[in-house]
C-alpha cells in the first residue's frame, strides 16, 4: 500500500479564509477549516463611499495560522494515522484583483502603525470600484496608444483592476502611494508570506493575476511599458521598474514553507508552495477543466472558464474578460468570461421586492416556478441588473422585464429571471464557439449549482446541452490543493502533471441535467427574442435608437440624485 | 325664493346601481342610494371562460325600484320640506357596450322562464370579451368594404362591442339569437323601461352607444347597412331592419315616467326621462366638459373625454376610440380615448406581487414613492399590462420595465408604474392636439383622482399642465341628473341648455395640482425615452424588429399553455 499523501488548498474569499486538506490519491477532502476575517464588516472594510471595499492584510496572516492548525487537528480526528508530515505541498487561491501596497521589504504598509487604520494602505478588494475615473483614463489611453493591451481583456480596462486601483491611490492618497515601494496582488503575497519570499526582488508573481488584471503579456515584454504608464502619471511610470519582469504559472513553486510557519502550524518545513492564482481559475482546475470543458462557477455572479491549447492560433475574442497564456493550466491559454450578476438577481427579487411573505423565499419561488412550462408566462427578461460583463463589457446596462399582464405572478417573474441568466450563459457559450473554442462539456460548481436543481435544469433546457456538477463543493480550494500536489511532484506522493492530478483528484456528481427537447424548442424561440432585446439595448446596431435608452436613464438618474 | 327642484341620476355600474338626487340650482347631492346586483358574483355572471361576463336584466328593474325608493326616503330625512314631487326629471347612465337580446315586446329574453338561466340571453356586459374572433372578422370585412366605419372608431372594431357580441351569440347560442326579436343596449333599455317605451317600434336609442360601439353614423344612414352585415351572416343582415333608424342625443326625453313606476317609487308620474348614455360620457358632463376641457375618469382604467364644436371640420383621429356627433353633449362631437389599465396596474403590483407585507399597501407605497425625485430610480415602464387602447388600439401589447439594478425597491417600481400611466395620458393629450383638438384644461375624476394626490401631482408634472379634480365624487350620476334637468327644462325648475345646467350644477375642488417646472424638465427627458420604447415595441417603425417581440411572447405563451 502506498503511503498516503495530502496537499493543502488555502482559499482566501471575500469574507473568510478556508483551509482544505485533500488526499492526493483520490481528492477526498479529509478536513476543512474556515475563519471569518476579524476586520471590517464580515471581513470587508467599508466607508461612506459605496464603491470602497478593502481588507486588512493582517487577516491573511492570522487566517492562515488559525485555519491551518484547525484543519490539521481535524484531519487527525477524521483520519486514523494522519500525520502532518504527510502533507507534501500547498496551493493558494485568492480573490482578485486585490492589490496591496507594500514597503521595500515586501510587507504590507498596513502592518506599520502609521498606516494600520488607513484603508488606502490595506488590500484593495476585488470589488472595490473607486477607480472608475482612472479605469476610463487607462482605457482611453490604451485605445489610443496600445490597443493590443485592450484586445486581450475584452476591450475595456476595469475599475476593479490593478492599475486603476493604484492610480486612484496615487491621485487620492498620495501619502500611501509614496510610502509604498511596490504593489503586490493578494494571490502573490500569501504564497510569498508562507515561503519568506516577500522581498520585492525575490517575489514570484502569478500570470493569472498579472495577465487578467494588469495587462501583463510576454508578447509585449510583461507589464505595460513604463512610457505608457508614465503618460498616466510619471510616478506610475516609475513604479514599472519595481514590478517583476516575469510572471509564472501555477506549476511552479514560489519556495518552501518557512521554518517559522512550520513551527506555528506543525506542518513540515520546506514543503513547496505553488504560485498563487485567483479563486475562479483554480476552481476551474478543481472542476476538471480541460480543452472543450466549460467550467461555470455560479454564485452571486458567474465566472466562466475555458482553456485552449497554445498550439492553436487563438484569435482575440471580443467581449471576453481575458485570454492569458497559463492563467488556468500551464501550457494552455486560460479564457475567462462571466456574468455580472446571477444569484444576485434572484437575491434582489427576494430581498428587495420581498414578494408574498413566506411564499417569497428562494425555495418557495423555485418550487412554484418549477411548475411552469417554458414560455407560458409570456415574460422575458434581460439579466443586466448589474451590467453585462461578457460579451458586452458594459457596466452601464440595466435590467429589463417585458411581457407583464395584470395577472403576472412572482413565481413567473422569478422563473423569467432564471431564464434570463441562462440566456446570458448561452450567449457566452456561443461567443466561445463563434471564435473556434468548442464547448463539449459544461461543468457547473458553486452555491447555486449545488443548491438549485431548477436553475440547472433550465440551463440544460436553454443551452440544449447536458449540465454536470462538480463533485467537490470547494472547487477553488481543491484546485489550490491540486497545484500543491503538482509542485510536490509524483515522487513525493503528488503528481507530475495537472492532467494526472485532475484525473486522480477531481470528479463529477452522478446527477446529469439533461435537456428536455420540448423545452429546448421553446427556449430556442425565446432566445431569439432575448437576442433581439440584447442587441437592441446593448449594441449600437441598426439605428441605435434603443442602445441609448439605458444609458440615458442612468444619466437622468445620476442628475436627479445630485440635484 | 324659488321653489326647489331636483333631478335624479340613475347610474348603472358593473357591480351595483346608484340613485343620486341632485339640486338643480347648485348641484348639491342631497341623497345617494346604492344597491349591489343580486345575480352572479358581485353582480356579474361568470363562467369557466374567463372572457365571459354577463348581467341579469332583472337586476336593472329591481335596482331602480330599491334605490329610487331609498334615495327618496333619504332625501326626506336630509332636507326638511323635501317632497318627491319636487323631482322634475330623470337621467340614466350605464356601462356599455352592454347589449340585451329582447323579444318582440322589447322585454329581455332572460325574463322568460326558458331563458332565465341562460347567460346568452342576459345582458352581455361591457367587459365580456367572448367575441374576439367575431371582432377580427368584422374588422377585416370593414377594412375591405367599409373603411369609413373603422375610421370613426380608431381603426379596429373591438370584441367588447355591440355587433361582435351579437354575432358571437348567433354563432354559439343560435337558439337565443333566433328567439331575440332585436338587441337593445342597456343604456337604452333602462329609460325605455321607466317610460314604457320598450316596444321595438317605440324605442329611442342614444347616439352615445350606437355611435361609439355599433358604427352608427348619420353620414352613412345610421347603423351599418344590411348588405355589409349580411356578409357576416345573413341573419345579422336581417336584424338590421329591426334596429332603429335614428339615434338621439341626451337632450331628448324618451318619454314620461309611467304610472306604474310612479306608484312603485312615489315619484310623480310623467316626469321626463332623458335618452340614456354611457357612464363615462355622462361623467364628462358631470365634470363640466366643454370645448378645450379634457375630462379623465381615472379608475381601474381611464376614459378620456373631449368635445369639439360641430362647426369645425374635424379630421379622423387615428387611434381614438370614437368620434361621434352628440355622444357627450348635443351639438358637439364627442371624442373618446382611454387607457386600458391604470389603477389595475397599481393593483396588480400590490395584489399579485404583494411586496413587503404591510409596507406594500397602496398607501405605504405611495408615501415611499412620494419621497423619490423624478428620474432618480433610473426606471422606466410601459403602461401596457392590459394592452393599449389609445393611441395604439392593440390588446396584444404587454407591460415593460427597464432600468432595474440590484437595489431597485418596490416604491421605485410603484412610482415608475404611476409615471408610465402619466406618460400614456400625455400621449393621448398629444394625439388630441396633433389633430387640432386643443386641451386647455384637464379635469380628473374617479377613485384615483379622489384618493391619490401623488398620482395627480405626477400627472401635472409629466403633462406640464395644472390638474383639477371634479367637485362631485359621483360625476356619472351627476351627469345623468344634469340630462334629467335639461329634459325637464327651465320652466319646470331645470335648465334649458347643458351649458346652463353644467354652470349651475358642476364644479371643481379648490385644490389644483400645479406642475413643478424642475420635475417637468426631468419628465420631458423621460417621456422622450418612453416614446422611444412606445414606438419601438408598439409600432412597426424602422426595421420593426422589436414591434414583434410582445406578440411573439404572447404566441409562445399561448402555445405553451395549450401544450
Amino acid at each position: 500500500m502506498m503511503r498516503p499523501a495530502y496537499t493543502i488548498g488555502l482559499d482566501y474569499g471575500t469574507n473568510s479564509v478556508r483551509t482544505v486538506i485533500v488526499d492526493t490519491a483520490n481528492g477526498r477532502e479529509i478536513a476543512t477549516a474556515v475563519w471569518g476575517y476579524a476586520h471590517g464588516t464580515q471581513g470587508v472594510i467599508l466607508s461612506r463611499d459605496p464603491n470602497l471595499a478593502r481588507q486588512h492584510p493582517r487577516d491573511y496572516v492570522t487566517g492562515a495560522e488559525i485555519t491551518l492548525k484547525e484543519a490539521l487537528a481535524q484531519a487527525r480526528r477524521n483520519v486514523p494515522g494522519f500525520r502532518p508530515d504527510q502533507v507534501i505541498g500547498i496551493g493558494v487561491d485568492t480573490t482578485g484583483s486585490t492589490p496591496i501596497p507594500v514597503d521595500a521589504a515586501g510587507q504590507p504598509l498596513a502592518f506599520q502603525k502609521a498606516f494600520a487604520h488607513d484603508p488606502a494602505a490595506m488590500a484593495w478588494l476585488w470589488k472595490d470600484h473607486t477607480g472608475v475615473a482612472e479605469a476610463a483614463e487607462i482605457t482611453a489611453l490604451a485605445r489610443k496608444l496600445r490597443p493590443q493591451y485592450l484586445a486581450k481583456c475584452g476591450g475595456t480596462y476595469s475599475s476593479d483592476w490593478f492599475f486603476s486601483k493604484i492610480l486612484h491611490c496615487l491621485r487620492t492618497s498620495p501619502r500611501v502611494f509614496k510610502a509604498a515601494y511596490t504593489w503586490v496582488e493578494c494571490a502573490d503575497w500569501v504564497p510569498a508570506m508562507l515561503t519568506g519570499t516577500e522581498a520585492p526582488d525575490r517575489l514570484t508573481v502569478g500570470v493569472c493575476a498579472a495577465g487578467h488584471k494588469a495587462m501583463y503579456n510576454d508578447e509585449w515584454g510583461g507589464y505595460p511599458d513604463a512610457k505608457f504608464l508614465a503618460k498616466l502619471d510619471p510616478q506610475l511610470g516609475a513604479l514599472r521598474a519595481r514590478l517583476r519582469p516575469k510572471a509564472c504559472a501555477i506549476d511552479r513553486a514560489v519556495g518552501g514553507l518557512t521554518g517559522a510557519w512550520a513551527k506555528r502550524t506543525g506542518l513540515p518545513a520546506g514543503i513547496p508552495v505553488a504560485v498563487g492564482a485567483f479563486d475562479a481559475h483554480l476552481g476551474g482546475v478543481g472542476s476538471g477543466i480541460a480543452p472543450g470543458v466549460l467550467v461555470k462557477i455560479i454564485g452571486t455572479s458567474t465566472c466562466d472558464m475555458m482553456v485552449a491549447p497554445l498550439s492553436r492560433k487563438l484569435p482575440d475574442i471580443p467581449g471576453l474578460c481575458g485570454i492569458v497564456n497559463g492563467s488556468i493550466l500551464p501550457g494552455y491559454y486560460g479564457l475567462e468570461a462571466g456574468q455580472s450578476a446571477v444569484g444576485d438577481i434572484f437575491n434582489w427579487f427576494v430581498n428587495y421586492l420581498q414578494p408574498l411573505g413566506k411564499a417569497g423565499t428562494h425555495e418557495a419561488l423555485s418550487a412554484a416556478a418549477a411548475k411552469l412550462a417554458p414560455g407560458e408566462s409570456g415574460l422575458l427578461a434581460l439579466d443586466w441588473n448589474n451590467g453585462n460583463r461578457t460579451v458586452l463589457v458594459d457596466q452601464r446596462l440595466t435590467g429589463l422585464l417585458v411581457g407583464q399582464t395584470l395577472y403576472t405572478t412572482p413565481a413567473e417573474i422569478y422563473r423569467a429571471l432564471i431564464e434570463a441568466t441562462a440566456f446570458g450563459a448561452l450567449t457566452i457559450i456561443n461567443r466561445f464557439e463563434e471564435y473556434g473554442v468548442k464547448v463539449e462539456q459544461i461543468v457547473n460548481c458553486g452555491g447555486i449549482a449545488e443548491k438549485n436543481p431548477l436553475v440547472m435544469q433550465i440551463y440544460a433546457d436553454v443551452t440544449g446541452r447536458p449540465i454536470r456538477i462538480s463533485r467537490s463543493a470547494q472547487t477553488c480550494a481543491l484546485g489550490a490543493a491540486i497545484a500543491g500536489a503538482v509542485v510536490a511532484g509524483k515522487k513525493a506522493g503528488g503528481h507530475d502533471t495537472f492532467a494526472a492530478a485532475q484525473k486522480a483528484m477531481t470528479g463529477l456528481k452522478p446527477v446529469v441535467f439533461k435537456p428536455n427537447p420540448k423545452a429546448h424548442a421553446v427556449y430556442r424561440q425565446l432566445y431569439a427574442l432575448y437576442r433581439q432585446l440584447h442587441d437592441a439595448f446593448g449594441t449600437p446596431q441598426g439605428d441605435g435608437a434603443l442602445y441609448t435608452v439605458m444609458k440615458e436613464l442612468i444619466r437622468i438618474r445620476d442628475a436627479a440624485r445630485k440635484a
